[in-house]
């Protein structure tokens, strides 16, 4: 008999990619389309319903479900985006509805950190450890929570957002408009603000120091700047590392999880940033719940698409 | 048929207070003993055997299980108290195995907050409520979480610890070392320092102001200024309110749940600290968790004996 395909969908503000997986989480397929957000979701539907179809064609096989992955603040009941700051156009648009029916089979729409959060928990933990927190670092700050096995959603379809829990006081302002998130410390707009700060603080340019202007520099300019030992750069991400302790501490208070684990871009300096966070850790003296939890990177890339396939095998939620 | 009874246990640092319920959480027998944490938990066990016994003679009924629930940080699995400010003796005694031999019975152990947080789940929201969040207010701050109807106990029994939630950065001396924990602003040697503070920086006295010595003054008689109109008090009210606003944030962001609710004795001055809350919810901009969450308070006291006995007729855990 042959295996079931899952298949994920994850939509953000420049490009949306299809992958068809096995059981397993082996990626069969792959496909990258842009979502050109600014055409409206429905110019986007069909353009994803033509990707999907060629996938399939291609592997000869079709999946039964889907699972849409959207940053955002989703509402997985009415399988609409209530909110979300990369894709305006397609807030209260009838995703759910209109992708299950282009693609003729049942759909759920979910939030893409969620999913990342049950890829990691499927693929990197392999199931083995039941409770998970996991935290995405790209242009935000994203989460997803896994307890006793199954994705946590919460009463309107928001838990895990732990980018906007609070590590500051009166700090610095988040894009959802509070103070002191964790998204304006450990995001990409987050990093970028604290090195420029930090230049300020020491009277230096981005393009001196980093050879970039100031409205170009990214965190991957500032890895690579701690890969180097550049010192200011490793100032920045221990900032990064301090911060998200604060959010971790909070996380293992609520929730005693056996794991945290970091997935997206920003991730990838998790060598700079993660000396910062266990020596929060190892700080605090109730030591039960910080004994316990493992802190990880995910090694995949792509989680947010890769936890919607297989979370699309699932069955209904 | 007869309906089942529950039992359920709650050992404080001064009381143990034994419930026997109904299956709707109608009290039908209640007595309280002193635990004397002191003699050690050797003495403890014939003492709350003894008193369980006379509660079961007096109903003519046995209950077929129980559940303990103990202020500290439990471990479920193993029936221990790994670490309990107000019983230390108790630590690493094997509590479960000792009081379920002596009763003749199966018997489970956990955090009373948690059991709090089922009482809550259970009694004021009638199960109708999936997700809530229950937070005691007591000599320190509790908390437990309900999540699709289950309690999350977390990897170590340690889930729910919301009393560590930080809610200030290098801000006041929390009990268990660490500074800015919710319990050092909420409970009841938390809401006596902001008042100490508070007249100190008005060069005021407790005596002078509230005729009670500082070592004596507690969260009830500041409940009482507060309700006679006492603006110093009110402004200390303010403040709790405050640091239980950045904890509540934080909750609602990481688990979105339906509902969070107030128990335990300093919860009483609610009216006194909820304005606070209310209006710091209702500045956050991101809406859909907290457009739909209730904040309510708990009606009913004893709800970790209550939350307990309830929870001993859930079956194995």
């Amino acid at each position: 008999m042959l295996k079931r395909v899952g298949l994920g969908i994850d939509t953000g503000g420049t490009f949306t990619k299809i992958l068809a997986v096995s059981e397993s989480g082996q990626v069969l397929r792959r496909l990258q389309v842009r979502s050109e957000p600014h055409l409206g979701p429905a110019r986007f539907i069909p353009r994803v319903a033509a990707a999907v179809r060629r996938i399939e064609r291609s592997l000869g096989r079709s999946a039964q479900t889907a699972c849409l992955a959207v940053a955002g603040d989703v509402d997985p009941v009415s399988g609409r985006l209530r909110r979300s700051p990369n894709l305006p156009a397609f807030e209260d648009f009838p995703l759910r509805e209109r992708l299950s029916r282009a693609l003729s089979r049942p759909v759920e729409v979910h939030n893409d950190a969620n999913m990342a959060a049950w890829g990691c928990y499927t693929l990197e933990f392999k199931r083995r450890c039941p409770n998970v927190v996991g935290v995405t670092m790209g242009t935000g700050v994203g989460g997803g929570v896994v307890l006793d096995g199954r994705l946590v959603t919460g009463a309107t379809g928001s838990a895990g957002e732990i980018g906007h829990v609070r590590v500051a006081v009166d700090g610095a302002v988040c894009r959802c408009g509070a103070r002191g998130c964790l998204e304006a410390y450990a995001g990409k707009y987050g990093v970028t603000r604290i090195a420029l700060e930090l230049l300020r603080e020491k009277g230096e340019t981005a393009r001196g120091r980093f050879r970039v202007g100031e409205s170009a520099l990214q965190p991957h300019h500032l890895a690579a700047a701690a890969a180097q030992g550049d010192r200011l750069a490793r100032e920045v991400w221990r900032r990064v590392g301090r911060a998200l302790a604060v959010g971790i501490v909070n996380v293992v208070y609520l929730l005693n999880p056996d794991a945290i684990i970091f997935a997206g871009g920003v991730s990838r300096a998790a060598p700079y940033f993660m000396g910062s966070i266990r020596r929060a850790l190892r700080a605090e003296t109730f030591r039960a719940p910080f004994g316990r939890v493992r802190i990880a990177v995910a090694r995949r890339e792509d989680m947010g698409a890769l936890g919607a396939a297989l979370y699309s095998l699932e069955g209904p939620h």
